[in-house]
Order: structure tokens, then C-alpha cells, then sequence
């Protein structure tokens, strides 16, 4: 047996309350190496004395591991358990705090076996159900759709249509939004992800200037009050970006502290290196590179409650769904554990997911985010449909491997996305092959979690790096849309939003089955040149095909 | 290369913050299974441009793994990386969260390496130094010393010095430990950690039904203001225990809900299934089996309140350092959130140590615990010393795993300790083998963090299971004492508050070595039956040695 293969540890991501009374236990083994896994459990108290013994099931495997898992509802909230692994020759062996051994005295137990001490239900993360059947479309305002409606439109610099720059204009507006709420719904968006919408000097509008008023180029917070009455007449939630990790140098704070340096009250709202704020040599701290986008510093209290407020705002007077976090990994964990706090005490369906591109486990164990956008996902993607670095196989193993990431629940809420406004558009990168990027988007759509479009997707827009990845909408006809809608439909299927997932290959295809209670759904992806038959339907070269059973 | 064995994961205790511009980087491999390891790592917004690379050196290793390890001052607040590991055969592989890989591409790297996002100074978990110097003497209060108060003794139903049983009372009280505040420091005890305090109708008072007043047969808050005057006046630090899982069934809002039931304002501060609380058949939680402790329900923000009020309150008035957290494993993770938010807020060397007997990290990532009682450690020295499965290499690996369990701010403030009053006493564990029992106790001088000694260990009391490693001290002269004194003088050495750990053998040897600025302090015991001559000492069979330089 591969000892150095095993993992486990107590109250993680492979031991963890699914619900007050169910746990999901996890343990991970080199793939192939062991024949069977059985639990052996009981009251923590009592496990010296009274014990029970369940199979594992052999759930899911990666390149290098399996996991088995065991997913069950323990008598008693304070959960012993240790493991019985029988080794590809037979051997059985206890794995324990102390590692793998032969034998184990049951009598001194108290000393390494693994445990979920006790479920709290205030530990235990709660699953967001509309996530998992959410289809968030990502909407950068300026180039959706602008709506005359009366206002100044001198700020406008590109003419709708033409390639943006870094500084461009064009126009769109949240009435234009509005105006094309219908045709959202009917392509199959119950979900929308706006980028920045709050005063700033940009037309991206991530260095903001003014968190309590929508920019007057979109048309001010009277137009955001439409649109979301708008929203709320069709079922349509709204999710908007929260800029926590830095703000503009015009905010009226910083400011402040470029008038007054360390005599200002809002000299400790920012990382500042010295007195006066001085931007050649740069001495305080920014986003990136950018001396305009000055960070906050959120580990002041006073900062930490001047963004729950923001947060709380929008939410109690607008009734907004929820917070996508810009740049969310380095914002504190101990902001997001009061921001949660604050956002969770005004619905507990308000959604906080992170931009966050890496692994995110610190940020996803139940106090601070419900999840991230996936870009791990999105890496996948690419690798399989356009770098062609991976088999189905290698897929599979890839996409189960992200899965064990996280505990369950997370991972229903995930934002699956191909691509944003911060990436080259999807369809550019595969070579504006439209097959491709509707076999992409199936899986998206079949992943579990929340299945995110970027606008202009479903025409489909190209587009390379920002700014080129924010063209403005083309309103003309697209027969692509209508593949994209049908697509979109199958997201309502109860299978996609409850279902057990479950990558696989067939026949060269690639697989994805989503399973609940009473009905499975599965899709088939083809990226070999040839048709291939499977299960009585044909699968054209490129294409993708459904069964709903 | 043993691609299994691989571990790392962003910010977690394989990446973190030591200080706010200090970082620690481990990487885990197969033991003896590479020849080296760089860190390639950059400003995380520039790493596909710019990048240095530092050597990792091997720091540790276990029984399976080695343990690669950077600390360093990063350029930049916002850390990426990846690994560069060169394999047992010379070959060359990067290592990020896609996994090993023989070639790595940089200017997509934001999509899959590692980082610690951005130092934020309130996610650094602080060190409170005085821990790494403490040696902490734990007292059972009904057993340690009885003065005589002029308040009644009528409860007293145990002989002074005769064997206790579960309802004992011996009649020690706070005013005796007053009296033996001078034996202590003069052995060289600097805290005390008393078991719980508060009025309770057990000797061991782990069912508080009063948690404002000391128990009157220990002599009220009077006595306990009179002791925390005299420790003050020493220099003592005083640690009390924090019964926060579970309360008595006297407690006046438990009663309240006997009687009044789902009516009771308090009933939802416990566990209830059902309107009154029953015993046959029990329908509320309790701790173990034991139905006159019912449990608290520290998801309710009311009991989060009234318990945070308690720790706070013995701290501001009487000034005590810190809390020893009872069943602190079963208590909710949010409110030990809350609970250390408020204690800290008291004053930042306030302490909260667990009583979690597992792999406990999951309150060890700085916004819970500042450690826990090294259980662990415990069973390692039983292993050792009284089982005789490990030998000296094996405990090496064996105490190295365990401090790769945590972060290093956490070991250094570890609670270290070979036996307490849930145990058995070691000295009777080991056959009360006088050198045994010191030799034990000398690996915990030596070890990163608190030693803590358990009243009676130096003279040494015999005991086994409770009750009977709660017998009175015995006051009459011990030549062991002296011994005792002698080897707690080290854990004045600066090596041994701030020194590096290295574990080691050496003919035959056990070794630990302290290491600091211009002082190395090496530890050297003889587990084997005869002398060995060691750097120009000998260490008897079964002895131990000191060298300091």
C-alpha cells in the first residue's frame, strides 16, 4: 500500500456536516492501491466501547488518487471514527491520527482517532439552493446595451460597434439593460452578474468613488431602482461587484488624506507608507500596479464597518441577491468573516462569492464565502478544448480532482465560468469555433453550481484580452442563440441542480451524469473528428448531445 | 519522484504569515525522495515577468515525509509561487496546484500558482511570548493544599492523604495554594492553571452552577482576589478553566427550564428535544454520559453572550492571563470566534488553550485558540518511555509530524504536558521509575511552547485512572523535588523560549537540540541500559544530560 498517498485529517474538507445531522466523511488513497475502505465509528465517548463498522464507497478519483467516501447520519452528534483499509493484497490496515498500522488499541483510541467533535449548527455551511440552478449572465454595462434616456451622452467616445480601448465609452446603461430583460429570460438568464455599477471616472468603474451612488453614465441610482423592480417582476435576482480591496483616488477618504497625511481620520483606511500619500515614489499600498486604485486596509475596524455598511445598503434598500468580491484574496479573512456576518443577517440567500483564482479552501469553510468563480474550471477548459493538453480522461480526473477541493456544499455553489471580462473571450481562444464553445458551455452547464455567461456569448462576440474582451453587444440576429437557449434549458432540469456528478468516458466522449432521485441526465461531449454512436444516439464530431432519463 | 507524497497548499499551514513581513513556505516529499528544492515566487500581480528563486531547505522530516522549509521577507505583500524540485535522479520538476509537471508555463501561471494573496496584519496569528517560557503547574484544587480559613469544613469527607473516590472531598482551597506560592516559584513555577473554580457541588467542580463565585468550600472570590494578589506580587501568571461545553443541572437557567419548559426564555440556551427536559429517558445533550451536565448550546449568540461575558469578566476584575478551554472541541468554532475577539480585546497575552486531545487545526489558524494541551505529545512520551514501540529515531519522526501539524507561532505556545487529571499520572504510567519520569519531563523543558507539570509530579505522586491521579499532596520532604528544580531551571534558557527545535539521535541517544542567537541548548537522554559517552559527557542508563554553549 502507498502510505504516502493516505490523507485524512479531523473537521476538514474530508471530514464535515453536510447537515445537522449528516456528515460526509472523505479519505483519499493512491489510485488503484487499495481494494476497500470500511469506516469504523461511534460516539466519541463511548468509541473504547461501542463502535459500528459502514463501507466506503469508492466515489471519485484523480490523476493520482481515489476517494473513497461515506456520506451518513450518526446516532450520536460527536463522531469517533478511524479507517479499515484492505490493501490491494489483502492486508488490512487501521489508519488513524498516528498514521497506518496493523493492529490498533481500540482502549487508548482517545488518543488518535479522527473525530467531527460535535456539529454545531451554527459550524455547519448552508447550501444556497437558487445557486444550483442559477444561469448568471455577466454584464460589463457600458457595452451591453445602452438605452437613451434623456441624459447627457457627451461622456460617449466609441461608437457602438467599434474596437474599445482601455479608455473607451460607448454608452450602455442600466435602462438598456432593463429594455432587454425580456430577451435575457427567454434566452434562459434568471440571474444577473453586473460588473461595477457605482460612481467612478472609469468605464470598467472598478476604482470607485462613491460607493452609495450608481455612476450618473449608467443612469444613477434611479435607474438601478427601475432595473431591479424590473428584475424582481420576472423572478430575475441580481448580483453586483464589490470592490473591497481598493477604491479610487478621487474617494472623498483619500482624498483627505492626501490633504491632511496623517492627520486625517482616514489616514489608517489605507496602507500608506509615510505621511502624505505621494504617488512617485509610490509609498502606499494599490491594486496591481495601479496608483489610482489606493487599497484599503481592511484589517481597521473602522474600514471593515465602512464596508459592511456598503454592502448591507444595497442590499436592505435595493434588495440585491448578493456580492461578487473583486480581488477577494487580498481582502483579510477577518473582514469577510463581519461582512458575511452582516450580509447573512439580511437573508440568509444573499450570496458572497469571491474572485478568486486559486484554490480557496481558507475562504470556503463556512465563515466567509459561499463560493468563488471558478476559474480553475475555466483553466480546464481551455486545457481540454483548446490547449488539447488533456484526454476525456484526463478531464475526468482533472475536474474530479477540483471537486475534492471543497466540501459539497460549496461546490453546488460554485460560479462556473469560460471566461470574463478579466480573460480572452472563450470563443476567440478556441478559434471561433462555435461547436467548441457550445461543447464548453454544456459542461458548464452541466457542472454542479451556477452556470455563468458572459454577455455577447450566446452571439457569439470574439474578443482577446481587455479591452478587446469588451466589445459592445452586437444587437443584430444570431443563429448561434438559439443553440445557446436550448442549451440554457436543460438548467432547469432537477437533476443539474440536486444531482450526484459523475465525469466519465465512452466511446472516446467525454461524459457528465447528473443523478437524483428519479431522474438522471446525461451529456455527452465528442471532441473526436468522427460521429460516434453511443446508447442508441449519435454524436456528430464537435458536437454534444443530452439524454434525460 | 514518490508525485504522491507531494503537499502544498496556498495559506494554509503549509503557507503562511509568521509576522506581517514574514512568511514560511513547506513543501512535504517522500522521505529521501528528492535532492532539493527551489522556491521560484514573485509579486503576485508581476510573477510572469518577474521572479527570483531561493533555495528551500530540509528542515524536518517524519516517519514518511520530508519537509522543505523557507522563511523569508518577501519584496512584495502579495506572494505567487511554485515549486522547483530536483528528483533523486537529477531531473527537474515544477510543482503548482496543477500538479508536478516537467514544464511550466509562466505566462499563464495566474491561473495555478500558489500564493499567500496579501499579508493582511489581522490574519497574522501573534505569538504571545510569555508561553514559550511558562512553566505551568496544574492544580486540583480539592487536593493540592487545605489552609485553614476559619470556614466550615463540615464537607470535608477524606482523609488528608488517603486514597479519593469519585466523591471525595479533601478540603484544599485557594488560600493553601496562597501558602505554597513560595514552594512553587522556588521550584521554579511561574503559572498556575487551576481546575475549575466556580461553585459546584463536585470536587472537581466541572459542573458549574454558578460561574460569578467561587466555590465557598475553596474560599470564595475573597480567597481567589487574595490569590491573585500574591501571584501578582510573584510575577505568577494564573490560567483558569473555562467549562464552556456543558454546565451543572443546578445552573439557575437550567432550572428554569425544568420547570417552565419551552416557555423558560432559557430553553434554547441548551440542547432540548423536546419541551422539559428529561433524565429517563434523557431528551437533552449532555457532556459524555453524564446527564447532570447538560450541554450549552453555543450556537444560540445569547449563551455566546453570557459566556463571553464570563471570560471577560475574570479577566478584568481579577486579572487573570488567559483560559484553559474544557471539551473545547465540542463547542462551536463560532463562538470560540466571539470568545477570542473579546479576550484579546482585554489584552493581546491573554490565552486561550484548548482542551482538544486531536490534530486540532481547525481551531489553530489564529482567529480561535492560541494552542492547545499537547496530547499528543503525551501519547508520544508514553510510547516512548512506558510502551517501548518507538525508538529514538522513531520518536524523532514522530515529535517532527506533530509540530508540522501547525503553524509555528501555535507550537511555540503549545501546552506541553505528560499527564493532567484525565489521566494517569505518568510516574505510575512508567512503573514509577523515578528517571524514567524525569527524563520524560525533560523532552517537555526541552520542547517549543509551555511545560506543564502536574501538581505532585515532584515529589512524585503515584495515580491512576481518576479518581486516583487526584490524590492529596503529600507535604512532607522529597528528595525528587530537588531534581525537579533543577531540570525546570532550564526553560529559563533563552534557547529554549525562542531556540529553533531540531530532534535528533546520537549513540543510541535521544536528542533536542535548541537553538538561538549565541546559544545552542542540546538535550540528551539514555533510553538504553547502559552508559553512553556522548561530546565528552556520559549520560548514565537511563539519565539525562544537559549541554549548554
Amino acid at each position: 500500500m502507498n502510505k504516502h498517498a493516505l490523507y485524512h485529517k479531523s473537521d476538514s474538507l474530508y471530514a464535515f456536516a453536510v447537515t445537522d445531522d449528516c456528515v460526509e466523511i472523505r479519505l483519499r488513497t493512491a489510485r488503484g492501491d487499495v481494494a476497500g475502505v470500511e469506516l469504523i465509528y461511534g460516539a466519541k465517548h463511548a468509541f473504547c466501547r461501542h463502535r459500528k463498522t459502514a463501507p466506503m464507497r469508492l466515489a471519485t478519483s484523480d490523476e493520482l488518487y481515489d476517494y473513497f467516501i461515506l456520506r451518513f447520519r450518526p446516532d450520536d452528534k460527536r463522531l469517533a471514527y478511524v479507517f479499515l483499509i484492505t490493501d490491494g493484497d489483502g492486508k488490512k490496515w487501521y489508519y488513524s491520527e498516528d498514521g497506518a498500522t496493523e493492529r490498533y488499541d481500540f482502549s487508548l483510541a482517545y488518543y488518535n482517532f479522527f473525530q467531527l467533535a460535535y456539529i454545531n449548527p451554527n459550524d455547519v455551511m448552508p447550501r444556497v439552493d437558487w445557486l444550483s440552478r442559477a444561469v448568471v449572465y455577466q454584464i460589463f454595462v457600458d457595452r451591453f446595451n445602452r438605452a437613451e434616456d434623456g441624459t447627457d451622452a457627451g461622456f460617449i467616445n466609441l461608437k457602438w460597434g467599434d474596437k474599445p480601448t482601455p479608455k473607451s465609452f460607448a454608452g450602455g446603461n442600466l435602462a438598456g439593460i432593463t429594455q432587454k430583460l425580456d430577451y435575457l429570460t427567454d434566452l434562459g438568464v434568471n440571474t444577473l452578474y453586473l460588473t461595477p455599477i457605482f460612481t467612478s471616472v472609469s468605464n470598467h468603474k472598478y476604482d470607485i468613488s462613491d460607493y452609495y451612488n450608481v455612476d450618473p453614465h449608467f443612469g444613477g441610482n434611479k435607474a438601478f431602482g427601475e432595473l431591479m423592480d424590473a428584475c424582481k417582476a420576472r423572478g430575475v435576482r441580481v448580483v453586483l461587484d464589490a470592490v473591497f480591496n481598493h477604491c479610487s483616488d478621487s474617494l472623498k477618504e483619500f482624498k483627505d488624506v492626501c490633504e491632511r497625511g496623517a492627520k486625517s481620520p482616514y489616514h489608517d483606511f489605507f496602507v500608506i507608507h509615510g505621511d502624505v500619500p505621494s504617488k512617485r515614489p509610490l509609498n502606499y499600498e494599490v491594486f496591481a500596479d495601479c496608483d489610482y486604485m489606493p487599497k484599503w486596509n481592511t484589517a481597521n475596524p473602522a474600514v471593515q464597518d465602512y464596508l459592511c455598511d456598503i454592502g448591507e445598503y444595497w442590499i436592505k434598500k435595493y434588495g440585491i441577491d448578493g456580492w461578487r468580491l473583486d480581488v477577494s484574496d487580498e481582502v483579510s479573512h477577518g473582514f469577510w468573516r463581519k461582512f458575511r456576518e452582516r450580509v447573512k443577517a439580511c437573508g440568509s440567500d444573499k450570496v458572497l462569492i469571491g474572485e478568486n483564482w486559486h484554490d480557496s479552501r481558507s475562504y470556503l469553510r463556512g465563515e466567509q464565502f459561499d463560493s468563488i468563480m471558478n476559474y480553475a474550471f475555466t483553466k480546464a477548459m481551455l486545457d481540454y478544448f483548446v490547449n488539447g493538453t488533456l484526454t476525456p480522461q484526463e478531464l475526468c480526473d482533472k475536474l474530479n480532482g477540483l471537486l475534492m477541493r471543497n466540501i459539497t456544499q460549496v461546490n453546488y455553489m460554485m460560479l462556473n465560468l469560460l471566461d470574463c471580462h478579466d480573460t480572452h473571450r472563450f470563443y476567440t481562444m478556441c478559434g471561433c469555433d462555435e461547436n467548441k464553445l457550445l461543447c464548453a458551455l454544456a459542461v458548464n452547464v452541466f457542472m454542479p453550481g451556477a452556470t455563468m455567461v458572459y454577455y455577447g456569448t450566446e452571439i457569439p462576440l470574439e474578443g482577446g484580452y481587455d479591452p478587446d474582451s469588451r466589445r459592445c453587444f452586437d444587437w443584430g440576429e444570431h443563429a448561434f442563440t438559439h443553440r445557446v437557449k436550448e442549451l440554457l434549458k436543460y438548467k432547469k432540469l432537477r437533476a443539474l441542480a440536486e444531482g450526484e456528478v459523475r465525469f466519465g468516458t465512452e466511446n472516446g466522449l467525454f461524459t457528465v451524469e447528473r443523478k437524483t432521485n428519479g431522474q438522471t441526465a446525461t451529456l455527452f461531449v465528442n471532441g473526436t473528428p468522427r460521429a460516434v454512436e453511443t446508447r442508441g444516439i449519435t454524436v456528430g464530431a464537435g458536437r454534444y448531445a443530452v439524454i434525460v432519463e
